[in-house]
């Protein structure tokens, strides 16, 4: 049975299920990024996951650029470019992350994966972000 | 018309052409790395290529790790884990990097993009390497 590592939940808020994965908004306001853990048990690679799951996974990366651009629209800081990226070395469970970037974030044009300390979001900022996402995603 | 931009032939060695991407070695012999660059004029995000392309890319990834992870056993290195990036802040051609990762490598756990500076093969390593990932790719 697949069980979410509780490492996501203590750095990012739940968006919902979509067809292979539970969609997740990282609790960093410094950008506008989207991560995406396929409910398949003891998946850690893209081979651990049959081919028609990673075609689905490539759509639902897909809607992920949407909707971490959505994010970045919502917040008045439009993204021109999206960074994805599967890595897994400190948290092995299979996870993507999608993230919407700008010349002027603070981490560009370097990638965002350990750059400085998540800035969480304030409450208000946080349900704008979510409902952006969420319209894209359809949840 | 597809022309692969000149930072590719600066910082990395042909492998050859896959059904969809130009598949390269990266030029650092501190991480078995591959670079995919598909072969399509104009793209800088997966969304650019379309939806049949993005599933033989995925196909294409998963190739690019084995032959990642062959490098890696070829030069006595086997690594356990795989990273997938697709950035382009820097090079905006759509490329995705495949690296093989190891908890003894000099950036783990952090990313490699970025890394301090790449170290060159020597050529008889960088035969093997090659050799390493061709076989794995057919090429």
């Amino acid at each position: 049975m697949f069980e979410l590592h509780p490492a996501f939940a203590a750095t990012s808020h739940a968006l919902g299920d979509l067809a292979l994965s539970h969609a997740r908004l990282q609790g960093d306001a410094r950008f506008p990024w989207i991560v995406l853990i396929p409910r398949v048990e003891g998946a850690e690679e893209l081979e651990d996951l049959a081919a028609g799951e990673r075609d689905v996974l490539m759509d639902e990366v897909l809607q992920a650029g949407l909707a971490a651009r959505a994010v970045a629209e919502a917040l008045g800081r439009p993204a021109p470019k999206l960074n994805v990226g599967q890595l897994g070395n400190i948290t092995a469970q299979l996870h993507v992350h999608v993230i919407a970037r700008r010349p002027q974030d603070p981490a560009w044009p370097a990638p965002v994966w350990g750059f400085g300390t998540a800035e969480p979001y304030d409450p208000a900022t946080l349900e704008i972000a979510l409902a952006a996402a969420r319209r894209v995603f359809g949840l």
